[in-house]
């Protein structure tokens, strides 16, 4: 059974609160959200292929990558590190070019515990209301928990090889 | 008699919005909070001075400066430009280095006016509400108004040059 998200969506207040264990190191969940190359292989919803045009994990530097599905429609991403300190918190930009200038601040703390595992800890700040709620409506939650267990499933498969 | 800053500060919502009339047009303004020998003459209180150690006002460019008084005590702030369209609008991420981790997300919307004015639109959204009321503590409001005023002056003094 994998570990469950848990989101914390508060009344009146821009924000979503994450949490989420892995059955792996906070170093290899971190790896996972910095290097492009096992970052395509995870996030999102399972029906939407990543490709990653722009993917620079550190203080200052920028990403961008596209997601597509079967039918085609391209959904590009963007944003730029604010603070990536390795195994521990990365706080970066995030804007869906499809709703422009509606940009959030993620952070996201990743802390060791005990038997190899690690809790993930995030908070996404929109920039209203109604923009936390149109990505919600957007099915976010259900594409966050599959990419989580595209996660658990990748780091399970390294973990054997 | 200059032109009023009317900030708004929701009550439980960490955004501070902000409004401000120029006697220049948007284009000067907007010249004003991109281009770090203009920048650091205006930004912050009277009893500070700013140097520049980085100021790269493009998407995906990073800042960084110092304020100090004359109690020899540095300030210094950083964060990257999401968004920069010329004359238009700027979306930046802001820290003080005093305060780490606590980051906050900056709009700034530049509108010509009739007569050759602009207006100014700011939104700041915070990482709570906490960490909002620790910035207004510090005497925020004024600072910015007096920010504010300098600009004035040194527009003022630019354009009878």
């Amino acid at each position: 059974m994998s570990n469950a998200l848990k989101l914390v969506v508060p009344e009146n207040v821009p924000f979503v609160d994450s949490e989420r264990e892995f059955d792996f190191p906070a170093a290899a969940v971190f790896r996972a959200h910095c290097d492009p190359d096992v970052f395509r292989q995870w996030i999102g919803p399972r029906e939407l292929a990543t490709s990653i045009d722009q993917f620079d994990c550190r203080p200052g530097g920028s990403y961008r990558f596209v997601q597509q599905g079967n039918d085609g429609r391209q959904h590009p991403f963007r944003g730029v590190f604010h603070t990536v300190r390795e195994n521990e918190f990365v706080l970066q930009t995030f804007e869906y070019e499809g709703y422009p200038d509606i940009v959030t601040l993620e952070s996201a703390t990743f802390e060791d515990l005990p038997g190899g595992r690690c809790r993930l800890t995030g908070r996404s700040v929109y920039p209203s209301v109604e923009a936390r709620a149109r990505y919600l409506a957007d099915g976010m939650e259900a594409g966050i928990a599959a990419g989580y267990e595209q996660l658990d499933e990748l780091l399970g498969v390294q973990a054997r090889q």
